[in-house]
């Protein structure tokens, strides 16, 4: 499949950056196998799990990648050979951990994996090294975290196509068709809208909605019913989406659209605390402080939100004990909820963008209680 | 979404036997995460990746899950809650590797994980334990590899939907048209005839099929080409199929058409092989000795095959130096391929199972290089 990606140089100067922090950490090497971590320093999506693929990096020498013969082509589309990276294949029956151990050159020491490296290679990787690895996230996270111009635009594009999407659910939700019917619909929307692909589409109507996490399901929408869509997905290249809206199937309520209301406000409170210095957790408060005011904040059982690039969720996360102070350039969620087990809930999520002076929000539709 | 899972017993027991087993490693616990194994040992189709989900089983007591709140209802549909295991749910905030570790009621000693368990996982479990973990799928392999009557059955109904799509690939296969056109049509069928998705489609065209890991491309297919078609995917409860035919588009050279009646002898020579008691490299060799016998070994460039389940690839492995004896149940494909770069390359793989004199194989359509 012909992916984009972005320029040789900025993978360059990422491996460049990633080299430097892995050296000032005290690392002796990071092992960084396929996965968002992988694809944000070569951009490579090689998605191999039983056969390692890694790149490998070390403070002293160049970037390696350690790859099997047969995912050699799987390689091209990614930055590597434009880099022109040394590129070490193997073949079943080769040891594939002592390969990625001579690339870094070393095979002791306080080393790192990637977050998703999966425990059958870290495993094997552990015993070469007697010691069991860190995560590479302390040291990636720093460059992760700080999206450039290039990666706003994407999550601006992201965005924009999400908000044509939300602006046509109104053609698609109503009473007497189930969930699953709207998210077929919403689906098909978010390809023709610009996404590569549907990642997640959560459609809670009633009860379902009170569920956060509820994806969807064959129950058939009613008259009055609140229902949550949350949905997303990446475009190219390979930056997400991720834009919740509530809406109701006439008219709600005056006790609901009055909670509502609240809630509103509680995200709208949330997104105006959002400038840099600020600690994660002071946005979370700031969503919670409102609801805290309206007898509501036991109702808001998650987190406040999550960073977004090349995965949908990835730091900064926007929750309690997370002191971390946001920089321009962060990118992540900001989805207060309420909840009401048996009855019905509701979110509004957008992304923002850190700037110098506050944030800007990569989704645009309005916040209402919308009526369909 | 409404899966279909086996009936609680037949959770209770492999839970039972992955105790013993545990046990009998001399193993402290297993802390099995979302993936396959946790959905063998709970039918659970949990995919959560951030926060820790996760089976613990101990030798001493009963087996045990850790879940975020959030997820709570995705545990639903597995059989948790009809087994009547012990759930520790946590929310945000709470730190879930000490409820692991209180659930499993050890932090040292021998412990192992699930091959899919991510480092985010497994580095803070390793910092609780003091030691790295070894892999469960040492114990888990036992009961895995060996397919029971009903998993027999769902993989005997994957290879009859995927038999059905090769059977109409006649139908889409036609100079003038790219691999993805056809792959599209495949994939439409792939579900059509039974499955719920389609896991993997390969339409590796002319030079393409030279490449064994080549996906689909924009390459317009030409007269003459020969096609490799790798297709399959899962059936309910999530058994997968996974068939290789290779086609000609009119009439292959006599060149071509000699060297692919050598793989046709290269196939049926290590599928008559498999017995129990024999062992896997034995069936690798079976198939190699064929091709060396014509001089075309060197064009078999990667293993016989691979076990398959509720995993597309999984153990027994068909290759060299895998010395394990072949058991009454076990499942996997054996797909020998001669490949010639430039040009053309051809594969044919079936699905075998084990039985008392032989094997079954699960996929019956004609082995030769159909003319479409």
């Amino acid at each position: 499949m012909a992916h984009e990606r972005f320029s040789a140089e900025v993978y360059r100067s990422r491996l460049q950056r990633a080299q430097q922090l892995t050296g000032s950490a005290g690392l002796s090497a990071l092992f960084i196998t396929p996965g968002p971590d992988l694809r944000y320093l070569t951009g490579s999506r090689a998605s191999t799990f039983e056969r390692l693929t890694a790149l490998v990096i070390s403070p002293d020498r160049d970037p390696q990648v350690v790859v099997p013969r047969l995912e050699l082509a799987a390689l091209r589309e990614s930055a590597v050979g434009e880099l022109g990276l040394v590129v070490h294949d193997w073949v079943d029956g080769q040891d594939p951990y002592a390969i990625a151990v001579e690339a870094a050159g070393v095979s002791a020491g306080r080393y790192a994996v990637s977050d998703a490296a999966p425990a059958l290679h870290t495993v094997p990787l552990a015993a070469r090294f007697g010691s069991s690895p860190e995560l590479a996230t302390a040291v990636l996270r720093q460059l992760r975290m700080i999206k450039d111009d290039a990666e706003i635009d994407a999550l601006r594009r992201a965005g924009a196509a999400i908000d044509r999407v939300h602006a046509r659910v109104g053609e698609w939700l109503s009473a007497g068709r189930t969930e699953r019917e709207v998210a077929t619909d919403i689906e098909a929307a978010i390809v023709a809208e610009g996404h590569t692909g549907a990642e997640f589409i959560i459609v809670g109507s009633g009860p379902n909605g009170a569920d956060p996490h509820h994806e969807v399901s064959d129950r058939v929408i009613e008259d009055g019913d609140v229902v949550v869509v949350d949905i997303g997905g990446p475009v190219e290249p390979g930056y997400n989406s991720d834009c919740t809206r509530t809406y109701c199937v006439g008219e709600p309520s005056g006790e609901i659209a009055g909670q509502y209301r609240v809630l509103e406000e509680a995200q709208r409170a949330a997104v105006a605390a959002v400038r840099p210095g600020v600690s994660a957790q002071q946005i979370d408060a700031a969503a919670r402080d409102v609801l805290a005011q309206a007898g509501l904040v036991d109702k808001f059982v998650h987190r406040t939100g999550h960073g977004i690039g090349l995965s949908v969720h990835e730091e900064p996360y926007i929750v309690e004990g997370n002191d971390i102070e946001l920089q321009v350039g962060m990118a992540f969620s900001v989805e207060p909820g309420i909840y009401f087990p048996g009855g019905w809930g509701a979110r509004i999520e957008d992304i923002v963008v850190v700037t110098a002076d506050g944030c800007e929000s990569l989704n645009q539709r309005p916040h209402e209680l919308k009526s369909v």
